[in-house]
């Protein structure tokens, strides 16, 4: 159900401005935004949010994350002028949310706070495994590549990446954005998976932390790191991508090994 | 499908036994151990056995986990007639089990091993959380019980159990065993869960190793443990419960947060 976003500018100054903090298993959703047909993770925050508060609640993410990926702390902010307290709304959603979703925190913002143009950075996990047959513990959580794959060798060759660039080359179609300049503070190669057992040695991942990415943009980065590492294409793929104007036509990775860790204000 | 099981005693000396060493995510099936009616893991792995070697096969797991109960490394063995080689098997397994099982090795084992008369040890761990809302990614693997428990006087606690007993007072009913005495090793506590997210500080797991576990045991333990840990019955119940006949009667944990984690041979 689309609920009509409510008209800010008219409401009364004493409405609480809410921030959540949601992790939501991304397997059964068809993404973050709401959408006219499908499951989501905002659909389903503002039909419980709207049956609390009596009214409809739009909600705002910090980030719209496709069908498919995880999230272990992603945030999103709504004006709420309805009785219950934060504490209290937190338990009411966690009573009437499906299991794949839990609201960790509830708690009052500024006035001004906006999830998605207050946020100053983005951590991002993507998870891989060079073992083709899927772990069924981490099936749903890690990309089981049908290649051999080096791990140093593709965390070697995201450096180049790191920094402020234009990554419209990494950019998925049908986005429009401002502006496709993003800054990379760091990816990062870790071993294990972000959720998984503790036991997966052939489990590795990549660690993005940046002032925001474009659609698909980390997705579309791995897929043509593991493309170059496995020696598909050559190293100069990369730089290639730098300096195209995009949209990105190669390998996208797909959605199931990507979670959002973290977003930062 | 119930196949009959093959005839040892009239087997040819050339028959392979092979040793298999599976893992699965139990959410889905009805336990190990084969039945007319419900999907188990004994079931799944001897219809695909029988479609490889054109005959039944029937397979000998090293314990019945219970319906709900995962496993990172089940062991179980059987028969093999066919032509395919322990390799061979392997991959062909991975391509036709569903996803929840995963056969990690399968080798050649001496003509006497017995997955289940073999073993001299098992490992399992609990895993439990004192956050009553399901984490989206632990809900599957981790008790979340309605109750604040202090893990450590769990541990503590459980140290009564260490050692031989006659664990009759926490078997599960309806079960038949020329002995019910075990050895335990050691229970342990440890942070974290078996299988979740690395950032889940609620939780923690009782790891126990031991030569061997009555039907139940290791969830009738862990009840009466939280029982006594919360407040709600005395200490001295754990000794009442070891010093009792049985079968038990008191609180069960959940399957679900139950793992084997391996047997030792």
């Amino acid at each position: 159900m689309l609920f009509p976003g409510p008209d800010l500018a008219t409401m009364p100054a004493m409405n609480l401005r809410l921030k959540a903090v949601v992790r939501y298993d991304g397997t059964d959703f068809s993404g973050w935004q709401i959408q006219p047909n499908g499951r989501t993770v905002q659909g389903e925050l503002e039909r419980a949010l709207a049956q609390i508060a009596g009214e409809p609640v739009r909600v705002h993410g910090a980030g719209r994350t496709d069908a498919g990926v995880h999230a272990l702390a992603q945030v999103c902010h709504f004006e709420w002028r309805a009785a219950a307290s934060p504490d209290r709304l937190r338990r009411a959603l966690s009573r009437m949310l499906a299991p794949e979703i839990r609201v960790d925190a509830v708690e009052e913002a500024p006035p001004d706070f906006h999830a998605r143009y207050s946020a100053v950075g983005k951590r991002y996990a993507y998870c891989l495994s060079c073992e083709r047959e899927p772990d069924p513990f981490t099936a749903r959580y890690v990309w089981h590549m049908p290649w051999t794959v080096d791990p140093a060798r593709m965390a070697e060759l995201a450096q180049r990446l790191v920094g402020e660039h234009d990554f419209a080359g990494f950019q998925g179609g049908n986005a429009s954005v401002a502006t496709t300049v993003r800054t990379i503070h760091g990816i990062a190669l870790r071993p294990g998976a972000v959720v998984g057992p503790c036991d997966a040695p052939d489990v590795f991942r990549l660690e993005f932390h940046g002032n925001g990415f474009l659609y698909k943009m980390i997705r579309n980065i791995t897929g043509a790191l593991v493309d170059v590492a496995r020696g598909a294409l050559p190293p100069s793929r990369i730089d290639d991508l730098l300096a195209s104007p995009g949209p990105y036509h190669g390998h996208t990775a797909p959605a199931h090994g990507l979670i959002l860790r973290a977003v930062e204000y």
